[in-house]
């Protein structure tokens, strides 16, 4: 325990999540009232926000608006997709110089990781002491060292909620339906869709994650086998799948600092493999192309009870850590107990464990090249909570 | 008061919803244990079942079963989109005699209503005694007499809380961006957007519907002027939108049985307005679009309660009045109580006042070319009841 006043700043980076402002409240919360804190600062748009000494005073918010707060979806910091320079990340630590930031979280994903990583390294070059913590949050899932991440259980809700209804309309009006997920290089939340199956002949009869390369061609024999076997078809795909070289089905051409091509905001996937289907198995097919788009991200009012309360638990945990000064810097991550019982711990682990590469789904999750294991659902389930049912008459004959 | 033994048949017809089963469900537990009804019938996916006689026993199926289905999002009996021609209808009509059907309801919208007006006339023309009665439901609400429709609230509730949640997004990571809704004549459900607004400077900032003519022109015109004062801007758009003849922006060539022109199951829209928008106003302009598509009318879980129990309410009153004998045919709408609190009353209209037409927003719901009056939401909000709230921070500064 080694003691270090001083202020507390905290960004938000990266797409939002339904629970990322748990996260900010939680390290507010836990901020507040603490000798070693003399104020809680929030950086406006994460780095672009500490370059430009847009600073908010979080300290004088009151617990209403907090918890108010709390359950709005999206980065009430407001969020930034910036990759900053070596030369912005040394300007971002004489600014904490300045303002005696002592206490630094960035919640985000990989890449916002990757910049407290950067950061970090300068503050020891310059032997300026800082804590810097990095608090997961991301709907894809895909970092490393935790078992899940703050806001992927209520993208996961919305997606799965999403395929149960849309399973029920093709059932209603059988056809051919194509419903493309977020998920830039990992296809968990592609698979979470796997939940919305309770029957037999349940939709998805297909799933389609960036972890196997994908082929029109392979597509459209397997949509034809299902087809025929269903008299319908719905299909989960990632909007990151690509051919077995890595390359894109379509390309938008729009690229971010970080070197991430634009995939959400468009509904050309989807319907790019609508035609394809129509080309290929026959015009005359009811093919629709859906693209759940930043509603997975962002819908207000429908969320995983415990995707909150953890995202909660990780921005509590950093502050605590912080605190503590066992440690001057790491990513909070979840541990799950290898118990009967779903249970999480909170743990610390390198920065550099988390910055930049992405965790795929692990290879005993996917069966064959379009089907999600159900090994998939004791993982996914705890984090998704209580989902809606899907109930059929029982078409008794005459 | 008129008594007339037989068997009860029920069909679904037309695009899904929420709450399309609570109809059913009222159908069915009003007919249960009455003297006048033999058996109570269902027909697999509308018309078409009634002509193959794809029947199914919903008079068997458990009080849990029929409550289950209830909460459970599209059409339990499977639908259809088929216009019958005149021939098929007098074939329907031999299937009734055949399996002594007295009594039919048909779930649907305009065309669904249209079909059931036409039974009826060959009905009458042969003197087959059949009590015929149109349950209202779409999510379009665009139906004649009624004050609103079932099905309607619940997707407003969605398309609400969807803006919602993406004007925080859209406030996060500023942008331009497109929400392409569902709504083919009329810009009812679109307009449920305005629920979001909460604070002055909240989108959506324009708001595009099918009773106003659309011009590109107009709509760049007005994403300029919104983006320079906000430095953001979320734009609703219905997708029935179109130029000053009718025609529309985009067409997909695909029509149904009814000349309905295909609109939804597609991104083209949405990415064509965003690809017009880069194009007018500047190439580097962070663009995107999303098409809420089929999740509007069947997502699991999330419903308008006041939604679900007054569809529930149309079908039980539609087999009362049936029983009551006091009408041949009809369909059911809602009477709002012109009082301060909201209150519905049930009432019966005549099949043709329903039939075909259909129901645009009335003028007074209109402001200017791209809004909706705040009118709108004494109208909107009890058929959506409970909606979340989106909370920001007070920015304070240091």
């Amino acid at each position: 325990m080694s003691f270090l006043k001083g202020n507390v700043l905290i960004g938000q980076s990266g797409g939002p999540t339904c629970v990322i402002n748990q996260s900010l409240v939680g390290i507010v919360e836990t901020a507040i009232g603490v000798d070693a804190v003399d104020r809680i600062l929030g950086a406006r748009h994460g780095i672009a926000g500490v370059l430009a000494e847009d600073f908010i005073d979080l300290g004088r918010e009151s617990k209403e608006t907090l918890e108010a707060v709390a359950i709005t979806p999206c980065a009430a910091l407001r969020s930034v997709r910036m990759k900053p320079t070596r030369e912005q990340c040394e300007m971002a630590l004489d600014v904490f110089q300045k303002h005696n930031i002592r206490y630094f979280f960035y919640i985000g994903g990989n890449d916002t990781a990757e910049t407290a990583h950067i950061l970090n390294e300068i503050a020891v070059e310059k032997s300026y002491d800082v804590r810097l913590f990095h608090v997961p949050k991301t709907i894809d899932n895909d970092l490393r060292v935790t078992d899940h991440c703050p806001g992927f259980g209520s993208a996961a809700k919305f997606v799965a909620s999403a395929f149960m209804g849309d399973n029920q309309d093709n059932r209603s009006l059988p056809g051919i339906k194509i419903d493309v997920v977020m998920g830039r290089h990992a296809g968990w939340l592609t698979a979470a869709s796997l939940l919305a199956r309770e029957h037999a002949d349940d939709g998805p009869h297909l799933i389609y994650v960036p972890e196997v390369d994908f082929s029109i061609e392979g597509f459209l024999g397997d949509v034809e086998r299902m087809y025929k076997q269903h008299g319908r078809c719905l299909i989960a795909v990632s909007e990151g799948i690509h051919g077995p070289g890595g390359e894109p089905i379509i390309t938008s051409g729009e690229v971010d600092s970080h070197g991430n091509m634009q995939l959400s905001g468009s509904g050309a996937l989807g319907d790019f493999l609508s035609a394809k289907v129509k080309e290929g198995l026959g015009k005359g097919l009811r093919v629709r192309a859906d693209t759940f788009g930043y509603l997975q991200r962002s819908f207000a009012g429908y969320f995983s009870e415990t995707d909150a309360s953890e995202a909660r638990e990780c921005g509590r945990k950093a502050m605590t850590v912080a605190l503590a000064g066992d440690r001057q810097h790491g990513s909070i991550f979840m541990a799950r107990e290898d118990a009967d019982v779903y249970r999480i711990g909170y743990e610390v682990t390198e920065l550099r464990n988390v910055a930049k590469e992405t965790r795929d789904m692990e290879a005993h999750f996917l069966k064959g090249n379009c089907d999600i294991d159900e090994k998939f659902l004791d993982y996914v389930r705890p984090l998704v909570g209580k989902m809606p049912t899907a109930a059929r008459l029982s078409d008794f004959p005459l």
